[in-house]
């Protein structure tokens, strides 16, 4: 991979520009307002491709934003690579929060990137990670050092559920068909320890609204009387958790695949600082389920967060009103076992249950998706490990992650083959949240160590 | 009093469309954007007032928005009546829900009202109400039948707390000396019923916030380690009522005066439909206080309402965010013996010793009010009804009010002397609401019932 190294260092600029050129896009797909800066997106996404080397680049229609398609494919005795990746981008809000525009992207030096960090909407999330990908593959194209064959998959809804993606995959089984897909999405335990994420949580969000009187009321006519929406959901909402941090939401944990006591250990050897954790997003304490320390609560253990909520009058100064209704958006991360259309249904009975008679409750679910974990045998595994470790001169540690990806299942399912979650980001990514960014170190780590993974995995 | 209502009579056209040149302009006092309307409307009031005959007309600086003052006395050795409205009115949102411009006031025929309602906003509360007095002070000096000395305080701050008026009462206690203070901004039983209000709930009102982590996280990274603010939220607030519909808050009841078994037999003697009611408003259920029917909770007990929450992302589709804070606004309307202060300084400390350690809890008390009670053997209360017998040719009855009145307590330790509540609006009027409307019928029985009330009070 000689060659293809040198050409990665000497193409280390361009290979930036040109991912800023991708982040200027502001590839929105939860906002029909950028339906336009989608499809410029997917045909960038395509051109660079086309540039680095690829065949039959497509952008392939689907019911909502296509998905980007290439492949290069040198001998069909040799193991086939699948790249999939995301190029749209979640919704910049709160934009009053962002030190630079998130559609400008800017390289700042941070305490973590001394060496500088890629400020922008997508940056870590997905574009700078899936970039990687093309930017390796152009490397070893050029380089003549491509192992195996190689087909990409870049959807545009991953951010929104990705709901398009299940037919398109059913309808091209033979066109992707693969032994093993690769995915950079994630992020390392820290930018000094190689780790592979081999567990990801499922999710199952549902909107839920509680509905009182049918108009807004005078709470001094009304007040103590009727029942109050907002007063109502809190309660319900509250009754959500137990004492204990419990989801009480029947039958929650019934299918939920525990880890080993053996398994416990072996991720309590992870690095982890619990002040620094407290101190980087500024809690004055952890809260969650008891009997579980911070790192197996964000990973192997279920939960149920409230997104959104909002009710009544919430602009300047006082109006005392009882408002008509009340609503929230609430998210469950799911963990291996648990089904998210049955948990989905659960919840759904279940808060429905809880409802005073007085008030009129209605829920509607979104999009799911189930849990997965990656064997540390398998020999996807193995070869990212290896691949990890020459790069970073550690050996690389496996980690569960808390995030959700509902296609790595979906994959499983329909194209048969494990995914690998080769990510380089950072939890200090604040992937969703204003100012987001993503090491320059860590792009370029990206595409060093992607040959690598490539080689191994052919040579297994 | 006959002159005085053969005038009225022969110019209720003009009073109407004087009323609706008042209603047209938004003074809108929660938001600073109305400055100018707010001028300008109070600048309208004073130059009825000086049309309808007052001597000594001002617009009375405040620190905030100015108090229309105007007078006329005859004779010292005669009572003084004191006249007290508002010329601000609520904010109109949800615009959307109007069916007419709130501030294009237009009469429309409907069930309750067919001879027709004003529909705008403030037509009841309260221009719609003190504009009534000014009319029939206006006729009483045409006719030359005023009986009695009158002053006029018209205020513009009172959707807002009227933060500005006990400094002016203090500063204008002999100007603004009285006998008895008379004000129309609250409601009769039903339209066939006349009925005095002779009670009104005080108000307390706090702005809460509870923060989690110092930046919006991602719910799969972080969901099930740190403290969702909202969850947090709604638990707390789900904490501030019991299974019985009690609030929770410490000491919250210790100084409420309950009422004898007698006085709450005198109250359900006030005619109510609970079929009608549940269904004038679209509820499918009451709920309240254990061991009180509806017209004792929504009146003579202290409530708990949360008038507005919001947090996280509350925009279309999915964004699994766990913010860094959530809100509320919560008001509680409270019965004569609780003090609004105690019980703001109760609730807050209440409120942040439920708070789990994990969060910061800040509270933010607003503007409050004093409950009030007016003996029915009072000279003002007596007047009253032998007024409004006389004009709707029955037997006015006594009844209490959920609402809040704040300054009625204010003018009592300040001026020393009692308000009676003399309003002619109906619950159907939706004030606060999309959609407020004042019957026609009720204007001009009020424009006629007051000049007998100024002949009863003198003449007692």
């Amino acid at each position: 991979m000689d060659a293809t190294q040198n050409y990665i260092q000497e193409n280390k600029q361009r290979f930036l520009d040109e991912l800023f050129e991708l982040l200027r896009i502001p590839s929105i797909s939860a906002d029909p307002v950028y339906v336009q800066d989608m499809l410029d997106t997917a045909q960038k996404t395509a051109d660079f491709l086309k540039e680095a080397g690829a065949d039959n680049v497509e952008i392939c229609e689907t019911a909502g934003y296509p998905v980007v398609y290439g492949e290069k494919i040198i001998d069909e005795n040799l193991p086939t690579i699948l790249v999939y990746g995301h190029y749209d981008v979640q919704p910049p809000d709160p934009l009053d929060l962002w030190e630079s525009g998130p559609f400008e992207p800017v390289i700042k030096k941070t305490e973590i990137h001394p060496e500088g960090a890629i400020f922008a909407r997508g940056s870590a999330d997905d574009k700078g990670q899936f970039f990687m990908h093309l930017k390796a593959f152009e490397a070893m194209m050029s380089a003549g050092e491509l192992p195996c064959n190689v087909k990409f998959m870049i959807e545009g809804e991953e951010e929104v559920g990705s709901e398009n993606l299940g037919d398109f995959v059913k309808n091209n089984r033979e066109k992707l068909a693969n032994d093993v897909i690769l995915i950079s999405d994630t992020s390392l335990v820290a930018k000094d320890v190689p780790s592979l994420c081999t567990g990801l949580r499922g999710l199952s969000y549902v909107e839920v609204k509680v509905k009182g009187p049918d108009l807004d009321l005078h709470s001094g006519l009304y007040g103590g009387a009727v029942p109050n929406p907002i007063n109502v959901l809190c309660d319900m909402i509250g009754q959500l958790h137990d004492e204990n941090g419990k989801i009480t939401v029947k039958g929650f944990y019934d299918d939920v695949i525990e880890l080993s006591d053996e398994e416990r250990a072996e991720m309590a050897k992870v690095p982890f600082d619990l002040e620094n954790y407290k101190k980087s997003i500024g809690i004055k304490d952890i809260q969650g389920e008891e009997g579980y320390v911070t790192m197996e609560r964000n990973s192997i253990r279920p939960t149920l967060d409230v997104n959104g909520i909002w009710g009544g009058y919430t602009g300047e100064g006082a109006k005392t009103v009882i408002p008509s209704y009340a609503e929230a958006k609430i998210s469950m991360r799911l963990v291996p076992g648990q089904d998210p259309e049955k948990i989905t249904q659960l919840f759904c009975e279940h808060f429905e249950s809880i409802a005073p008679d007085s008030v009129e409750v209605t829920t509607k679910p979104h999009h799911g998706g189930k849990g997965y974990v990656l064997p540390i045998d398998s020999k996807g595994y193995l070869a990212a490990k290896k691949a990890m470790t020459h790069t970073f001169g550690k050996e690389a540690i496996p980690f569960r992650s808390g995030g959700s990806i509902p296609i790595v299942a979906l994959f499983e399912e329909e194209l048969g083959s494990k995914s690998v979650l080769l990510g380089f980001g950072l939890d200090s990514d604040v992937i969703h949240s204003p100012n987001e960014n993503f090491g320059v170190f860590n792009f370029y780590k990206g595409i060093e160590t992607i040959p690598f993974f490539f080689k191994y995995f052919a040579e297994a």
